[in-house]
């Protein structure tokens, strides 16, 4: 390497882990001799181009190790999607700061954006090698068992629903959770890791991956209520008609045109009271409630993965390594090598940017409604050690005096 | 003691820590030889009524302590609020099972039915000893230090803000957390304790203790994003306005005046949607964000303060000693005796049934948007150990090339 100067920067959505992975690539640089500045860009390439740049190399161990183990993006994030204009005020700054080494920490969009870097780098012959560094709590980045960021929200959403399962078999009625992953369901489908007890919910969890027809989940949900007296649901924000289109969307419009007026549907909490309202009024179901899940998924301090939280480490260390040592660019993933045991290697950029995983499959049974013993397999060991655990008391009924 | 049978019974809203109670009343009985029998009732006292009792003193210590662990009423729970026919229903059960010790864990309401049934027993000349065993993620028993099952529930609060203020830190615009209480603002108001550094979230807490106006609260949250460039806002359920109208409900009819209609509003996310509209259409700002944290800051597996359940166990066990060894019926309550230590008394029925405190003065800032050290200090110890915490790379930045 030329300059010894490298730069890290993450995108896209903050994850439990994501500054795990920025300690990996800044601890392991600092191991290579010929890395002599590690700097990090404020709220990702946004930072580059504004010349928002830190100096990694001057923090100390024990506070990176802190920062390790703290939620969402210590560097800070953004949306921003460069275009070739953009891409040239990148290398402009990069070069004034002789800088040969960039990573990004991001996912679907951030892999697209180091793609275009590489190419336009290329293009403009600058020499400039480009590693994507994974994590989405969506888990659908293509070509990795699975993403660092998911394990810990899929925790996360498992605890969440082993305790609205336990609350709602106290004060017994119909549950709805709506959680993030607008293509991808595996974070929904995550919440069958909340169960326990053959009776236990979600009794019913509909996917992004399958079609979802309202009328077939009305009768879904009252079948489940006649049969337990009770319905913990678990739904993808991501649901959507045969079309397509989301169903949040079509019920704000039969809303909209009972009402003959412009409803706003602009908050997260539309879908989860949307379904709400339908099972109400189409099921005469008197306690109905919903949550949605919205930030607290990805940010919620305390809930993490410990698998999920040395893998983050890894993908940052391994980044390095495949930057000093290998000769080409692309996206490092995560390969399932044992039950449980991972390793890792460095994909074609093309391979992963702006593809889309979703679940296969064989993870989803038949009916749509719920998912596979191979799903459980799969996801058991991400969601890594001490996962709490629920106990009921065993029946001791006291026989009945007065009534039969 | 007459009888040897004692019954335990759980209503209202379950806690993480309810199941401690329940537990310590169980195996604190069986340590007294007069004590035959330990029955619970399924679903409060609505199992009463119903004759579904069962056996606890067949229940294995080990069993019991697991189902301790677990959030949500093992036994289940019930709304309902006896009258005196109920009462005599009631009744009816306990002398057929020969029952005279009656044990009811729960919140206000469960106290003034624990009022109820105990004057309806005296006027009945039914022999029976009442004890309500509290507990509430309100906090607005009167009498009490603190209840059970609130610091637990602070404890998620405060963990979810410190995870929200790094996701809007990395990601900046404001971002609006509804949390539970409709008349106390404690649990709100616990938002204050996951903030770390002087310009960390949540900026402005709302707390139904005081009068909230839409036109100073968006005057704040501007002032906020202007100073910040983010704004992270606590808001209780049950904010209003100065003649007592929820919130929710008033900027609802706004809404349905301009669309002239009718807008279903019973959807639990209604309050933080609408707050996120009022900002992006009189501020002006684009990343707005609204989480409605639900049921899942009450019954969240996996989040629980330590501190909480040892004293949610004691309240248990205390119970049965006030009930074994006193002579009259009353409502157990937690003192505070050092910083930090417990004690427990026995306050009467009457001076806790069918009251509600709320915030005192002194734990709100006179601006009415923040809590006061008074607040930080009291409920600090009550979150119990391990809390996590949230660290930050320290300032190095790079000195700019291209930009001054």
């Amino acid at each position: 390497m030329a300059s010894g100067r490298i730069l890290v920067a993450q995108g896209g959505g903050p994850t439990a882990v994501i500054n795990q992975s920025l300690v990996g690539v800044t601890l392991e640089a600092r191991r290579f001799r010929e890395v002599t500045r590690v700097y990090g860009a404020l709220h990702g390439v946004r930072g580059i181009i504004d010349e928002d740049l830190v100096d990694l190399t001057q923090e100390t161990s024990h506070n990176l190790e802190l920062v390790a183990t703290t939620p969402s993006s210590a560097l800070g994030s953004t949306r921003d999607k460069p275009d070739r204009k953009y891409c040239h005020e990148i290398f402009n700054v990069l070069r004034a700061h002789e800088i040969e080494h960039f990573f990004y920490i991001g996912g679907n969009d951030s892999s697209d954006t180091v793609r275009i870097v590489s190419e336009e780098a290329r293009a403009a012959n600058y020499p400039l090698r480009c590693i994507h560094i994974p994590k989405t709590i969506d888990n659908d980045l293509v070509g990795s068992d699975h993403t660092p960021g998911f394990p810990s929200a899929a925790r996360f959403v498992a605890q969440a629903f082993a305790g609205a399962n336990l609350d709602n078999a106290a004060l017994p009625g119909v549950y709805v959770g709506v959680v993030m992953g607008r293509h991808a369901g595996f974070l929904t489908a995550a919440s069958a890791l909340g169960k326990k007890f053959p009776d236990d919910g979600p009794h019913l969890i509909y996917l992004p991956e399958r079609t979802f027809e309202i009328e077939r989940f009305l009768a879904d949900v009252k079948s489940t209520y006649e049969k337990y007296g009770r319905c913990v649901i678990a739904v993808s924000e991501g649901i959507h008609d045969a079309s397509g289109a989301p169903i949040a969307t079509l019920l704000a419009k039969e809303i909209e045109k009972d009402a003959h007026g412009n409803v706003q549907l602009s908050g997260t909490g539309a879908l989860a009271d949307l379904l709400c309202d339908e099972i109400k009024a189409k099921l005469g179901i008197k306690r109905v409630r919903g949550d949605t899940f919205g930030y607290l998924q990805r940010s919620f301090i305390g809930c993490v993965s410990d698998v999920d939280q040395r893998e983050a480490r890894e993908v940052g260390e391994k980044a390095v390594q495949f930057a000093m040592w290998g000769d080409r660019n692309g996206s490092v993933a995560i390969k399932r090598t044992g039950y449980y045991s991972s390793d890792y290697e460095l994909l074609p950029l093309e391979a992963v940017a702006g593809k889309t995983r979703t679940m296969e499959d064989e993870f989803i049974t038949a009916n749509g409604t719920d998912v596979t013993d191979a799903f459980r397999l799969y996801l058991r060991p991400l969601l890594g050690s001490g996962m709490p655990d629920a106990f009921r008391l065993r029946p001791n009924p006291v026989a009945k005096v007065l009534k039969r």
